[in-house]
């Protein structure tokens, strides 16, 4: 089973980060391949970076060889209802998946994320996911995405303090870590705090094989068909669906209309 | 990894189809142990059956070898929560893991179960789940569960006409088909529908090895600690907290006043 | 008018405790019948003390003399929908007679409960019983049930406490105390507090007594009819509903197909 | 125990009506007091006509004995908070009572009003009561009020036709008359129906009589204490809070500041 | 464009203090008239005073030369829909008004407001209006509605400390002022906070202008019909539909059994 | 005041189709600059095309004469917080704006929108904007965006009809038109219906020009602060936050650390 993890930022660091967490839980036979986006913003810390970065998560998708399941591997799951559109295989948020994992194994979470400006973005996914009645705050550090990576930083300090307050304050059950980069910190802090923390990265990777092993593919009816063709303009018209290469073959029959070819 | 899949009423052939649903996806590795409720209702079609069929399923979970996982292979997902505070392995029910897989592949969804009056019971977990805005409908076929295996029934005919009125009338990009007798109903019905089509057992086996495979297990901080030790009365005095035996090897570290030994 | 209040948990001093109550408040003309359960958790802290208290309740539904309504007194409600389908009479949780009573007299209420691990069972609680906006918050004292009958212990000076928080903190405008146990406090921490205070027996009494005057009976169209007849095995053979005692003289009249004989 | 059961239109024959539903449930020691509003409008058949309607209501309370309980008899529960406010008593909608009532002997009911237009005013209560899991449809027969009382007028069919889709379409459990004019039609449509139809009229006595045996009065903490003495002018300067009537000889005792004497 | 901006509450100052407000936002074109409720009380602090001033609202709609709009200017928006029931005309609430507005520049707001016994009224019409995920919280700063003209009271300051706690506490990224009688303060706290302040009477004139412009008004299918005509008794037998001088000139043609000529 | 009017597609004929209903109701002194993408698709009709027209749309805020206030339009408001970090001033999309007009008419509406894939768009729309209470349903008619401009489509019928069945079916109280598209057909249709029906790009101009007149301009506090400065890569090097013309002059003064000059 190959399974790409997409990094939406530009930061490869990152993505060896990330796929260091995502083959320390992937099962044998399951390859994961690594993708850095090679357009957009170098970390994603707002509404405009992630809005941005989708360009390059497309790109990922229809180049190089297909794979069996797509990760987009930055907290707020940017571009995940466009990237459905245009593959069988399933695509998978970390973010999605983090939050589902959490509410196996504890009846309330909380999220500690990085910067304050990006709280919000992680409560709009919270509703979108339905995790309202699971999700008891999402709490921010300020800490800057790329700080995660650098040795000298308090960003150590900074998450667990928050993940204290989120045991105490808010009687959370677990933790979901609201960062990418905060792969490496998941198993340490469980450690720690003595509950369950969620790596968003490997919730992904998991759910991702289970989901090619239940031979559920991308729903091809509705919103998530693929895309009506048509003309694109500008410096986008490589991203017109017929430009598209789109791996169709082993998607789901379906009625004639709802499936283009 | 052993898994241990747990059929809440205590009809054998129904054990069978669910371990064969079971065996079909599990990963190399993964050992399916099947266990038959031994005590309460042959079907559970309400309230009543569902509440009367937690003590076997409480019976499944401390005997025997432990598991890594366990699974409650019946759609109301009867003890979900009793069984997490007594293991500190996962515990999936089927009907959330359908739910939780269908969010992965369609915006949408409906679920087609059996009995008109155990709609309310599936009602009830949407929204313990969250999953209000993404299941469309609950739609009942007034098939009685121990039908699904009769070779003469028009069940089939009916679970298909169902499914067709959720595409046409819901607009459901995905069908959660909803009990654990569907199970083997589910790749013929995904064919011929052109949807995906979520059989809850392959579900909640895939989303257990995800789960195991994360290194999450189920949280012990909070509602979902080990019970407290206490007398229990009259026939069920085995059942005293003391008295079981609860499998805590493997779990988080954590504050000692949470952690029952 | 026979109104028979079961306690979930086997401590019958708990029993005469709430049977205090009960008598307090009951009409001329209520004959209150107390029942204390045969099996089960002598406390009911968690999901699986409130799972395994089931059986108990049922056990006191079905056996002697048929009364006009029934009341669980425990504040989760253990068993309330298997017990609704099992009787025509109506079927009382003292925590959803204590929040609908709350919303008569306030706008706002807070909970105040026993231990922090029960919180979550009140808030799932309150969802259900679609009391969101009117409940401030659910606040634990970390007493144990039991310590609620102890002269020497500071349950009563916690609870006071708590619900001076709950004034302060949650601008609630009542409270709901969130435990059987605490039924004698009502009166005097309404004296104190200058707010109403819920006691959940009062308040199921008065509204038991309220129902059956309205000449309601418990619906049998859909999920609370009968339960279907089919065998039960086990150790919980005698409660295949083909075995059960169950009293339908007074049941509304139905279409045939959904009230069983 | 006297209770004042508050015509807000000033028909008087439908006051008479509701009378009898109130007198045909209450209990021995109630002794129901009936009130016609001497100002406002005929019937309550919309925003204007409901919100015209308060000065009536507020009227009666201030008038005459003061009352143990309070009734607001028409279904949109007009001058519900504000009523409380002027008042320890505790007071009580129709339209709360009713739903509230259904929620104990039904899982799921529907409402069956009268004229199309004020469906919208239901749904809102729909809401402000936290029905929205209970309550399936509000379904209007555009039946006007005071039809409901003409021998020769087809409102009983059309009511019947409709509580008749309720059970087929919405798989109501139980059934919610949505207008004090229909109380006189709850016990023959039980009958006929053969699940729980609740004349709110009904429930609003009982639940006033529950309200008043468990010793609660109206919260005077917050904003449903005593309305703060200002000057009124024109018309309504005899409203001014200082002008008004209020009994307090019974009110819970509380912090100076929030009871006015 | 002749815009009503009606006080509903009897002190003229407040209406003066308000009109000013609207002036210097209203466009060239648009004329302000200002009415100042001739019954009812002299400040809005709960629901009674509410209640009370929907008379004094009505009144102002059906006086005097018809205008192309009508502003209620107080945070409780009293008698909107029974408002909107007797014109063509576009009528607005304040408080919506400003709700609506702070969702076009921020992601989150929080009210700060007057009494703490109001709050509960803020908290009603954000649920009402949609807001629950827009609007942080409802901060009650206990200064009273008349102390915000006055020189000597440190109203202002109580303000600021309140709105400052908003953006700390609760990370608001703008504030809804919840009293007509802060219009004079919105700029300057703008200027000090750094994030947008929407004062509620601003919001309500320049929405005014807006819908006008777009040319649209007051539905009148379903619940905003007309009032049906019938008698209205006692002091407000001048309200009945039928004595109203209603202004229907330009209404949206409709069928004609929907709006009463 | 200068609003500009961005069209996210590339089809230059419906910019001035939507210019030509925003000119119609601008107000005097509103200069409406129309501006079409210059990359990306030629119809927005789904998840992908939305994503990658955001590119577009990012171009025209930055690009030429810096603007009062910008509208997206298109109705599935594409880019909206991405738009709103880069620019003080207030960014409108007609999905929200022509939602908000709505509840300030009728108590409820339908959106009628265009093909069945792009509802579940719409859908989220109501949900992220708190509209789930006031919208009714979304219905699509299977009309191509860009037939809606074809002469001999039956594109107009087709939305008619739907449009009826919003009266009938729905009971809406108005009609939001769920595309830019169908901005000529609004006042026919109004006509026709006898109720509001709202075009969504003349809502999003008199509300663009009501907020600059209020003075109001985007929060630079929390999520919608200016992009923090960060390389970007590749093809988007360009959108790098420093390399952005950003218009800064007009902002609301604020802490600096939020505020990048």
């Amino acid at each position: 089973m190959l399974i790409k993890l997409i990094n939406p930022n530009t930061t490869s660091s990152m993505t060896e980060l990330m796929g260091g967490a995502a083959r320390t839980v992937a099962a044998t036979g399951s390859e994961i391949v690594l993708a850095t986006s090679r357009s957009g913003p170098a970390s994603i810390e707002g509404h405009y970076d992630e809005a941005l970065s989708v360009v390059g998560v497309i790109d990922e998708i229809v180049r190089g060889e297909p794979a069996d399941a797509y990760i987009i591997g930055c907290f707020g799951d940017p571009g995940l209802l466009a990237a459905r559109e245009i593959t069988t295989s399933p695509v998978l948020g970390i973010a999605e998946s983090a939050m589902h994992a959490a509410t196996f194994v504890a009846t309330s979470f909380s999220i500690v994320t990085t910067l304050e400006r990006t709280r919000i973005i992680s409560e709009h996914l919270v509703r979108s996911y339905g995790m309202q009645n699971h999700c008891r705050r999402v709490r921010a550090t300020d800490v800057p995405v790329l700080d995660l990576e650098k040795p000298g930083s308090n960003a150590d300090a900074a998450i667990l303090a928050e993940c204290e307050k989120a045991l105490m304050e808010d009687h959370a059950g677990a933790i979901v870590l609201g960062c990418a980069g905060m792969a490496s910190l998941a198993a340490r802090l469980q450690q720690r705090l003595g509950v369950p923390v969620i790596d968003c990265v490997a919730a992904a990777v998991k759910f991702a094989e289970a989901l090619v092993g239940m031979g559920l593919r991308t729903s091809k009816v509705g919103d998530l068909a693929f895309p009506l063709p048509k003309a694109y303009a500008g410096k986008l018209s490589d991203y017109a669906p017929t430009s598209l290469r789109l791996h169709n073959s082993q998607s789901l029959a379906g009625p004639a209309t709802s499936v283009r070819s």
